[in-house]
């Protein structure tokens, strides 16, 4: 059976978001995988990069480094616990899947403190190990969101322009940097604006997708796909 | 006397990004410009979207939305009084200056969250009063910071991609969204990576920069801009 991470953000059960994410859970068990989820404000996840992250004496006390001391913690095995615990979690996925409502053309600061503070050097990448030879290779990831804007404004051409610009420094710039393959994202365009059934339809379409979501191919993660 | 906010997030006082912030500080004040400063790890600024910005009772307790509660607590005068703060310096501001070290192509989580929550609806935009028409229009803003990457890393055609397209989520999805102008932005490459003279040059060649700050023009907030 295979593992999937849902990092979840999203503060009301009751939203699309959370009813995405249980519908994820539901259709990912029932096809024998193992799910986890770490539900991000549930767990009142720290969003800020901190000395705290670093138990014990610091690498160089004199002047804080953030990237250099997780790295050296990472190595002498003393990071945070909370830290330790996600990226167990990371370890062990196949697959991890970003589910949060878009805030300000990116993800909800919750969920970026989860990116700057679990996917430390010495983990998830450490130089030359980054991008196709990421530390996190074999791994895939999926950014499945919701926006407040509609399809017409996410076009190319449209106010806020194509949707995929968005999605360069988090597919690129996060997980592929990480050497995580990427898979197509799934977009729930201004669920707000739309009736009761055509939201039920999103959950409807999602659940579909993923029924045969192993036999997807990841895109090809270059500047062409994000802005040709 | 013009007034500037910079909005700043850095651990260290000692880093680069606390020298940038420094010399921002008297190279403005030296020009008569009233300075004021969010030094957001000093203030353990709260990077978490959640219920705790509003003050007494929702607008729909049945359901949280963070958009349409803090909206609503926006219009009551209910929202919590750090947001409140930082929008009494927003509100006075002339200009905003954003100073940080780049994290996963993005400004850090404690910055994130600081657009997420204090650039509320009905403060900084309200529809249709978004992007050029935007709420905080007549202000400008300028993104300053550091990368990790070299300049050739993030050159067109390079590994990391054009810079500008990291810029585009931050500067158009953020600042341009709310009516902000944006000017050029300030990048120290490397940091890391180069000699004290080097970093030495790099603060002067910032205060230089600052001294003639008031006569650029804005750039053409654009995908022209960004992806041409």
């Amino acid at each position: 059976g295979r593992k999937v991470l849902i990092v979840y953000a999203h503060q009301e059960p009751k939203s699309l978001n959370g009813s995405l994410k249980r519908v994820a859970v539901e259709e990912l068990s029932k096809q024998g995988c193992s799910v986890t989820v770490s539900d991000l404000y549930a767990m009142q996840f720290e969003p800020r990069a901190t000395r705290n992250d670093i138990v014990g004496c610091l690498h160089n006390s004199e002047e804080f480094n953030y990237g250099v001391e997780t790295w050296e913690a990472y190595k002498r095995g003393d990071l945070s616990s909370d830290l330790v615990e996600e990226q167990k979690k990371v370890q062990e996925a196949d697959l991890l899947i970003f589910q949060f409502p878009l805030y300000w053309f990116s993800m909800p600061a919750i969920m970026k403190g989860w990116m700057d503070r679990v996917l430390v050097q010495g983990f998830a990448h450490e130089f030359p190990n980054c991008y196709d030879s990421g530390l996190l290779k074999d791994k895939l990831a999926l950014f499945s969101f919701t926006t407040g804007g509609s399809r017409e404004m996410y076009a190319k051409g449209g106010i806020s322009g194509d949707i995929r610009y968005i999605l360069w420094p988090m597919q690129h710039g996060i997980m592929h940097f990480c050497g995580v393959k990427v898979l197509s994202p799934h977009i729930c365009f201004a669920p707000e604006y739309v009736s009761e059934e055509k939201r039920k339809e999103m959950l409807t379409a999602w659940a579909q997708r993923l029924r045969t979501l192993w036999n997807e191919e990841p895109i090809n993660c270059s500047p062409e796909w994000y802005f040709k």
